[in-house]
C-alpha cells in the first residue's frame, strides 16, 4: 500500500492543492481522502490531476450527479476498487438514492454485455453512426 | 466480420424481437442496426440481450440521456468501436449537445486517469467510503 | 497493418517455424494464418509463442475442443479481434456446434457480468474459497 | 467491502432468490457464499444475475466442468479476484484435477500472449476466418 | 471514423493547438497527424490533451526513445491500435532497431504474462514491496 | 490468497526454477519473491515463466532500466497491484529516482489519456504509421 501523508506533514506544494480540494468541498484539510495522502509525495502529478478534476467537474451543463454517475460508470468498467468506493460514496452525497443505484447498475451491465457482444460476433458499424 | 442478416430475411424469433426493439424506437424493423442483423441467427443471446437492455432503458429515476451517457462512458473505457459509435449517435439524438459531449469527455477522461492513479500508487480505501 | 511475409519469402528461422505448425495441422505451409506471416520478420517472438502454443494444446487431460474453447473465452474478453475470428473458426472445425457456441456465449457473458458484479459491489472473498 | 447480508436477515426477495440457488447446489441457504450475500440490497440486479446464470449453467450440450473453466478463464482475462477464487474451488468440485489445471493456465496464458502479438504486430484477419 | 479536419480548415483554437505541436517536431502544420485533425472540433480535449503530452514529453531525466517505449508498452497492453502504429513509428524515429523491439517485445509479452499469473494464483505482496 | 511454499519444502523442480533465480539476482533462495512461492506447486507454469522472464530480461541493446520501466508500465495498465508493487521496487533498485518516477508516471498516464482518446474519438490510422 502506498505511504499516507496527513496534511499536517506535506510539503508545501501537496498542502496548497489539498486546501483548494477542501475549499472546494467545504471540508477541512486534515479530512482530505487517502488520494491525495498518496500523492503528496509526488506533486507534479498531484497537481496535474487536481487541476484535471477541478476542471472536469466545473459547472457546466452536466448537473453535478451525472458527472459522478459518468465517473463511477467509468470506474467500474476499469475495475477501480478505490475509484469504486470513493465516487459511490460521493454520487449518494450528491443525491444517488438505492433506486437509482439500481438502475444505474442495469445500465453499466447492459452496456458491459453489449460490448462484448459486438467483439464476439464482430459487429460492422453502420453507415449511419458514422460522423457526418 | 459478422455475417448480417436482413430484417426480411431473419427467422421468425429474431424476427419478433426486432419488431420489439422497432416500435419501441419508432422505426420501421427494416431500419433495425447492425447488432442485431448479426445476432439474428443466435436468437437465444438475442432475446437475452433484448430483454436486458429494454430493462435498462424502461423509465425510471434517471432519465434517458443520463441512461445514454453512462452506457457511452462504459464503452469508452471498454474500448468498444461498435458500442461508441452506436451510443454516441444515440446520445445525440437524446440531446447531448457538443458542449455536453466536451463535458462528459473530460469526466471520462478525468475517471480514467484516476482509476490508474489509484492503482498505481496503491492507495487504500478510507473507512468513510466503507458501506455501513 | 502489418506487412505480412509469404511462405516462400521467408527466411529459414521463420519458415522453419511454419513447417512445424503447418506438419501439426496437417496442410502445406504456404497456407499458413496471417498472424505467422505478420510474426515472419520478427523470429525471437514467432519462435517463442510457436513453441508456446504447441505445450498449451498438447495431448493431455484437457480435449481439443475444450481447450480451444478456453483460448475463444479469453480472446472475447481481451476484444481481440483477430483471435476471436481465428479461434472461433477453429473451435468450429473441432466440433463446436450452432448449439454449442450459444451455449458457450451465454456462460461467457453470464461471467463477465459476475466479474463486473463482484468489483462493483466490493465482495469480499468467503474463507471456503482461500487455497488450503 | 460490502455489507454483507445473513440469510435469515433477508428481505423475502433476496430470500427466494438464495433458495433457488441453494436448492441447485444441494446446500442450505445458510451457506450461500458472499456475493449474493452482498446482493442482498440490491434485488433487481441480484434476480437478474441469478436468472442468467441458471441459463447459463443448464444442461445442455456443454458439460458442467467445461461451462466452469470457460467462466475461469474470463474471470482471469479480467482479472476478478473474486470470480477467480469461487469458480476455481467450483471447478475443483466438478472435477478439475491439479493437471487439468496446469493445462488449462497454459491455454489462458497462450491465448493472453496470442491476443497481445495480434494487437501489437497489427495482424489482419484472414479471409478464411470471415462468416459464411 | 472521426471526420477529420484539416489544418487549413481548422478554428483559431485548434489552429493554434496544430502550430505548437508541429513546431515542436519540426513538421509543417498541414502535415499534423490524424488524431489532432479527428479533436480539432473538441477544443477543450484537444488543448488539454495537447499540454499533457507536451509536459510528458518535456526533456528530463529518461530519455525520449524510453519515453517512447514506455508510452508504447501502455499502448500495447491496452490495445490501442492507433497508439500502436503512431507511437511504433515515432519509436523508430527516435532509434529503436528491430533488436531493440523485439528485446522490447520480450519484456511486453513477458510482463502481461505475470500480471496474468499473479491474479490467476492470487500472490499476496511481499511486505519487502511495501512503501517505507 | 495463494497458499505459499517456502523454498526448503518446495519439490525438486521448484527448487531447482528458485536457485536460477536466486543466483541470478545475487540473493539466497529462501529469500525468493512470493509469486514463486505461490507458483512451486505449479511447476509447469512456473518453469515456463522463470525462461521466459530470464529470455525477456538477458543482457542486450535495452538496459535493465529501461526493461523494468516497460514492465512497469505494462503493470500499471492493466492494473496488476502485485507486480506493480514488486517492479516499482525492481525499477528503484536499478536506478529509479522519485524524479524519474514522476516523469515515468506522467507519461503512462498521458499514453492512458490518449489511448481513450483515439478510441472515444475513432480516428482512422494515418498512411504514414503503416508497416512499409
Amino acid at each position: 500500500m502506498a505511504k499516507l501523508v496527513e496534511y499536517k506533514d506535506m510539503a508545501p506544494r501537496a498542502k496548497a492543492v489539498v486546501e483548494g480540494i477542501a475549499a472546494g468541498r467545504g471540508i477541512v484539510p486534515a479530512d482530505i481522502n487517502n488520494l491525495w495522502k498518496a500523492l503528496a509525495r509526488h506533486p507534479g502529478v498531484m497537481e496535474a490531476f487536481a487541476a484535471e478534476m477541478r476542471e472536469a467537474f466545473a459547472p457546466g451543463k452536466l448537473d453535478p450527479l451525472t458527472k459522478e454517475l459518468v465517473y463511477l460508470a467509468v470506474s467500474i468498467a476499469n475495475q477501480c476498487d478505490y475509484c469504486t468506493a470513493s465516487h459511490g460514496t460521493m454520487a449518494r452525497r450528491k443525491g444517488m438514492t438505492d433506486e437509482m443505484h439500481e438502475e444505474f447498475m442495469r445500465v453499466v451491465l447492459a452496456a458491459i454485455k453489449g460490448n462484448k457482444i459486438a467483439t464476439a460476433y464482430r459487429v460492422p458499424v453502420d453507415p449511419a453512426f458514422e460522423e457526418k
